[in-house]
């Protein structure tokens, strides 16, 4: 975390017209911290769910005399209000523009990248990453040790942590004469939209005679493995340790929690729910939850 | 994926005596791709599964010029239909041979290679990868950012992709007299067959005071983690994410589904299947299916 | 493993006050090796667990010479016995002090680390590891692909292997205007206590606004996920393939079994045991063991 002073006048300059009013004198007052509840201060920026029932005990208990609060919030004597439609989201914005170191995009010098490769401005590449003929959008941050195969294609602002593999061969055999396992081609691509972000250690092959396809806006955690031929749609979540299996569709805004697996072909309809660990060995239908081993549908109460 | 013509006699020569009959004019007639059944083209090598009910209409239907298809299919006007025992394994055949791009033997300069290593004939190693006093068979391919310690002994042509980590310590310990763990000495080896495949991510641990053993054209895809001591047979199918914890014995052609997990100790008999997710605490018959969290007998049906 | 002749004279001066008696003469007698119970030979340094029943026939039956047995063995004729309280335990001493190649500590060329870091004394730092303004410990062995991100704290004796990834982003979201994922920032620590160990390619997140912690002595084992916000007790065991997500409470000396999952924001009391596969989505009282999906108390019979 960077330790600075943040006045509450650059914080109203930055969040602009996301701000509906602000309350209380603020002249030379800053934060310089965000924290969790048990270690608020008074120069934590606070912030109010919108969601709770006793925001106005809130705001009065906590200790920092800055907070973010959405409209149904009275103001509270000595506090700065900052009164916002999503007090949350205007803290992550605050906290990821103030607060988070973001590495200059550059191409570490031990960065090995293949001269036939396509890479976009301002790219971040880390260190012992190493990246084949593949395509890489603007503004995509991809940090050490990871790897790329050719042939990937990333779209932009992508964000892949460190030793994540992209585009690796995937996993499909066909019998010989002697009854060994014979690798069939993996000759397919993976594609990612924009702002796609892959977590690390997580591997996505690439598609064996399709392509694997990864939409815009999807976040995959850590220690996943996507394997050939899936098509993942918009906004999907895939939390930590998922298996994917090979030739998946998974339709927007899915959203798939830890540990779970899911057998091939099957399709997973949009706004469905797949519960942690949940095996799941048919297809879900749209806006559906459904856990366990085997999955089934868990019914709303 | 390679671009380029191939022409139906090129394909002819390198399939040789597989080939029981070639049907069609194909003087000058070239494929330039293999793809899933969206995106056949005039110009694809295209195929039909033998266990399908309706191959002539599969071949009527297809966009393709070129087939390989079984003895049962009969000819179809305009078609070439090169007939084999097994269309998949020559379609494998030929798209690895025409259309995957393998890098030529090499070591990167990079690589850092203990001087007291064996390293056989025709070995690719790649970018960053590390390997110890360790001997590798011939024609092995050993992907970049690798880890491969002390004492691993690894077959021919044996795939390793990046990532992989092969013959670190294993997770034992003794208490100490203050409760706390200490380490149990992890001095056996990891000895590996020929043709063995290892995933990306994957971790496989040397034996504690046995060794780790992984039989001839096994296969365990990306992100598992098999622990000391195990002793896997031929031709072992092990999906991702894939838990073995220490010293199991799995015997021949054992398929082990993503995401199940082996409690130590238990023997898989051949020819068992392990179901995706399933938490097997027993041994296994040979030739079972289990599944389920426990894992029980599937009784089929 | 080391191979070399080990007079039992050199082992007794290691064992030192932890032995209570030697019986047999064993001048000039050396071991050269520890084996499983299939290789014994007579020159290995065998062992009797004190927890079986038929232990003088054990002595009796082994090819060793010489043997670690607890006080209840009686001498047999042509034995060598080394009589300790706990023989398991003496056994791994001498097998990590003889027999485990230890690398000297060292910072290996091309290991990257900030000058901003903080590395204590007698570390040893593998090939290609990433360090960034971190702070670690004396004596800690970080082994080769490692990476560790800015403001970890790392305690003393720490043992972290191959592909391990400390401190990274975590995984939280805000959604924006458009409904599209917008990063929480990730600006807190990952702060582990001394003798730590973390198994080859797993990943501990930072915390978001609070910290990520790890107490003295806790062991975790190959390719877990480790999310933010986690407060994590001492001499605390997490085996394979475990995904633990964010901000649970995990007591002192609790047992997490491979491939199991917990949902976020649980409470595992001390001393409790979370079985193989288990899906915890709720408290776990001290002490108890809990298996399945959804995890469940297992009464004791």
């Amino acid at each position: 975390m960077i330790i600075k002073k943040i006045l509450v006048d650059e914080i109203i300059d930055f969040l602009g017209k996301d701000i509906i009013k602000v309350m209380g004198l603020h002249e030379g007052i800053y934060i310089d911290n965000l924290s969790d509840v048990d270690r608020v201060n008074e120069t934590t920026l606070d912030w109010v769910n919108p969601t709770k029932a006793n925001k106005q005990e809130i705001v009065k208990a906590s200790k920092a005399r800055v907070m973010l609060v959405d409209e149904t919030v009275e103001y509270v004597d000595g506090k700065i209000l900052i009164v916002v439609k999503n007090p949350k989201m205007a803290l992550a914005q605050v906290g990821n523009h103030f607060f988070v170191n973001h590495p200059k995009p550059s191409i570490h010098p031990t960065a090995i990248i293949d001269p036939d490769a396509t890479i976009g401005k301002d790219v971040y590449v880390g260190a012992y990453t190493v990246i084949g003929k593949a395509t890489i959008g603007d503004n995509c941050f991809i940090d050490s040790n990871v790897k790329i195969y050719d042939d990937v294609q990333m779209g932009k602002g992508c964000y892949i942590k460190s030793g994540a593999i992209l585009g690796g061969a995937g996993f499909g055999y066909e019998r010989d004469k002697d009854g060994n396992r014979f690798r069939f081609p993996q000759i397919g691509s993976l594609i990612m939209g924009d702002d796609v972000e892959v977590g690390a250690n997580t591997c996505i092959d690439r598609g064996a005679l399709s392509d694997t396809v990864i939409g815009d806006h999807t976040k995959i955690n850590n220690l996943c493995h996507i394997a050939h031929n899936n098509k993942i749609g918009r906004n999907v979540v895939i939390a930590g340790c998922v298996n994917v299996s090979g030739g998946n569709i998974i339709d927007d805004n899915v959203w798939i929690a830890p540990n779970s697996s899911l057998r091939g072909y099957v399709h997973i309809g949009e706004n469905a729910f797949v519960g942690m660990g949940a095996v799941v060995v048919k297809d879900i239908p749209a806006g559906e939850t459904w856990i366990g081993n085997p999955a089934h549908k868990l019914e709303k109460k």
